[in-house]
Order: structure tokens, then C-alpha cells, then sequence
């Protein structure tokens, strides 16, 4: 298939990577291609520059976020979340218009200090602002529990024993998202929760998830629904 | 020990029952003490009246908030969330000073419909809420994740393979707690987040409790913290 990929940091880089990898054609957009390529200092976690990843993966192109998003049958948002929307609008409705539309973003806001708060819950959603805004896109809401390095690697972690959730009003777009992330990423457990007003439940794990993460002091953790 | 239990619903009884079983003395405390003992007709839950838990369970005693929390060392609130503060100011600051109190409830508003929102979310949490109006009790938040037949047979789901959350701001009061999850209730995987506002994250779990209670179709699961 050919994904677009919104995003250059490490959620963006790592998809792009992995659904390459799996014989998709991954173009990532980004505002500005031409800045974007000839950036030379590390990413905001200490990632190598996009160049670099560019220069080892080029297969994946990059281009603006409407130009991803035009060609694309499966558009994953891969920004942060206080950006997405207007990233959304750079790429277009009209290039959304019938598209599955991956939601990897968290309402984080991180401009109270440590942890994070969210910027939307409780009675609203991230994923359920994105659907509001863009009502020709088949939101699909996926992935935005886990770490980037185990979005493409479940296995890594507990021969991949634990749970992903997804949610999302498109059955259809569900399945092929689905399809997605248990072909191509090898995720074994995904519970599909409901519509996407189910991304109130995901995306309020995050406070949760934080803390876990300062608690064990690494990223690479992920919970199994036992039932 | 001598352990009081606020409130006769399904997490009162239950804990009553577990606690009194594992060889504590257990004092219930309820806003009336004749009015609960007279009533005939079945629990919110279709549980029975609470007059046949006590036929059942002879050594538990019913008796005011009051009453039950002087007696005892820990005090465990097993209130709805919206009546928490209230019933803690009916058991008596003066009562509560020095003890362990173990939070179990959850802020959640079902006024505004299924699925319930929280009262309190994001920037605070209730076991915040608790610990400064009763800045003299050692609040501990625990049990607040799992449907109140776990919370006391751990191993009927998966063997025990299962994670509980713990946190508070005094290192003892935990250590106590610890020692009933543990010792008394089986409880395998009992993990420490830190100071009490970390029931931010275990409370805003909710959220994604009762959708995953929802699709799952019973209350019989829990999460396992991969890591």
C-alpha cells in the first residue's frame, strides 16, 4: 500500500522504518522538506537527524504533508499531539477525504512541567477532534500506548504477550488497520474497544503510562489485558 | 489488625470479608447502622441485603463511620467516589489522624450518562483530594483498578499473573498496605508509583476500564505490566 507517514520524529521515523520494511511504499511528510533534509543537528530525544535516517532508508521519500497525504490510501498522523490538528489542515481534507487515517498522536502538554497533563479528556478526545475536523477521514485510533520501539517491534518485549487498542467509527478502516498492525508489525493482541469516542479511555491511560515510565525508568514497557 | 471499612456496597463487603477471613477484626461503618441492618431489599448490584452479609460473617460488626474508624488502625474508604469527602468528615478527622487510610474509590460520574466521566481528572486526583482535607491520615491509593471480586482473589483470574498499583506519601503507611495486598489478599504484583499524586494516573485508568468492561462484556480482568 502506499502510507504517508505525518511526522519526522522518532513515532514518524519508526513507522516509516517498519512499514517499509514490510514492503509498503512510506512517504513521510513534513512542512518543510528542503529544512527538514538539510537539518544536521540530532532530534529533540538525541535521534540522529532526519538526513541520516533518509540516507538509510531510501526507499522512503520525503515530501510535504499534503504531498504524503495526496498519495496515500493510509495517512497516519505520527505528530505530537498540540500540532496535529494543523498539521491535519496542511494536509488537506481533500487529501484525507475517504482515507484510513491512523491516529498515533497523545494530547500531551508538557508546558505544566513533569509529568504531563492532557490537553483534552474526560469528555472529549484527541481522536474524536480529529474525526470532528476532518469528517471525510476514517479515523482509526491505534498505537498511541506504547513507546515508539514497540509500535514495530512487539515482539521485543515479552515475545509481544501484551495488548494493543484500537478504536475507530470505520469498520472497514478498522480491519485495515488491523491487517496492518498484526501482518506488518506483528502485534498478536488487539482489542478493538468500539467507536472512536473510545479514544477518551487510550488516550487517558497516557497520565498512567507516564508514570509507569518514571516508575520502572524505561519506555519499553506495555500492558496485557488479562482476562 | 483492626480494620474499618467505610461503606456496605459491593467493595465494602467484599474487602469485609476477605480481611475478616485473612484473621482481622473488621468494624464496618455506615452513615446509620439500623437503617443498613433493617433493610431487605437487594444492593444496587442485585447483591443481597446487608443484613445477610452479616448473618454470613458474625465476627464483622456494623457500626457508625465514626465508630468503626476510632477503633481501628487502618481505615479503608470503600465509598463511592462522589461521597468520599463527606463520609471521611463523618468518620472524623480525629479518627483518621495518624492512620493508614486506604483509598479504593474512584471519582466517576455516571450523571451524565454510560460511559461514567471522572469527577476530578488531570490536574488532581481524589486520592489527592483526600490526603489535603485529612492531611493527619497516611493516604495510600490502591485497589481503585479492579472489579471488587479481584480485589480479594487475585489468583481467580490467570493464576494471580496480574499488576496492582500503589501509591502515597508515606513509605510505611505503603509498607502496611503491601503487607495486606500481599499477605492477606495474594496479591503477586503490586507496584509502587511514587507519592499519592500519582493516583492521577491509576484514577484516569478508569476511563479505559469501563470501555475495556464494556467490549470484554465482564469485570474479570486486570492489566499485567509487561516490562
Amino acid at each position: 500500500m502506499d502510507i504517508a507517514i505525518l511526522g519526522t520524529g522518532p513515532v514518524g521515523t519508526t513507522l516509516a522504518a517498519g512499514l517499509s520494511a514490510a514492503g509498503h511504499r512510506v512517504a513521510v511528510g513534513t512542512r518543510d522538506p528542503t529544512a527538514t533534509r538539510a537539518r544536521t543537528e540530532p532530534g529533540p530525544f538525541g535521534t540522529p537527524p532526519f538526513s541520516a535516517f533518509l540516507d538509510a532508508h531510501p526507499s522512503v521519500c520525503l515530501c510535504t504533508f499534503a504531498e504524503a497525504a495526496a498519495g496515500a490510501e493510509v495517512v497516519v498522523n505520527a505528530t505530537t499531539g498540540h500540532v496535529s490538528l494543523e498539521v491535519l489542515a496542511l494536509a488537506g481534507p481533500e487529501n484525507l477525504e475517504g482515507k484510513v487515517l491512523l491516529d498515533v498522536s497523545n494530547p500531551l502538554d508538557f508546558s505544566r512541567g513533569m509529568p504531563p497533563t492532557l490537553t483534552v479528556c474526560n469528555d472529549d478526545s484527541l481522536g474524536e477532534q480529529i474525526q470532528r475536523a476532518f469528517p471525510g477521514a476514517r479515523v482509526v485510533k491505534a498505537l498511541n500506548t506504547v513507546t515508539a520501539g514497540l509500535m514495530t517491534a512487539p515482539r521485543a518485549l515479552a515475545d509481544g504477550d501484551h495488548t494493543l487498542f484500537l478504536c475507530g467509527d470505520d469498520p472497514a478502516a478498522k480491519a485495515t488497520v488491523r491487517r496492518i498492525l498484526q501482518e506488518d508489525l506483528g502485534w498478536l493482541d488487539v482489542l478493538d474497544l468500539g467507536g472512536i469516542s473510545m479514544a477518551r479511555g487510550t488516550e487517558m491511560y497516557l497520565p498512567l503510562w507516564v508514570r509507569l515510565f518514571g516508575a520502572l525508568g524505561t519506555p519499553m514497557f506495555s500492558v496485557k489485558v488479562v482476562r
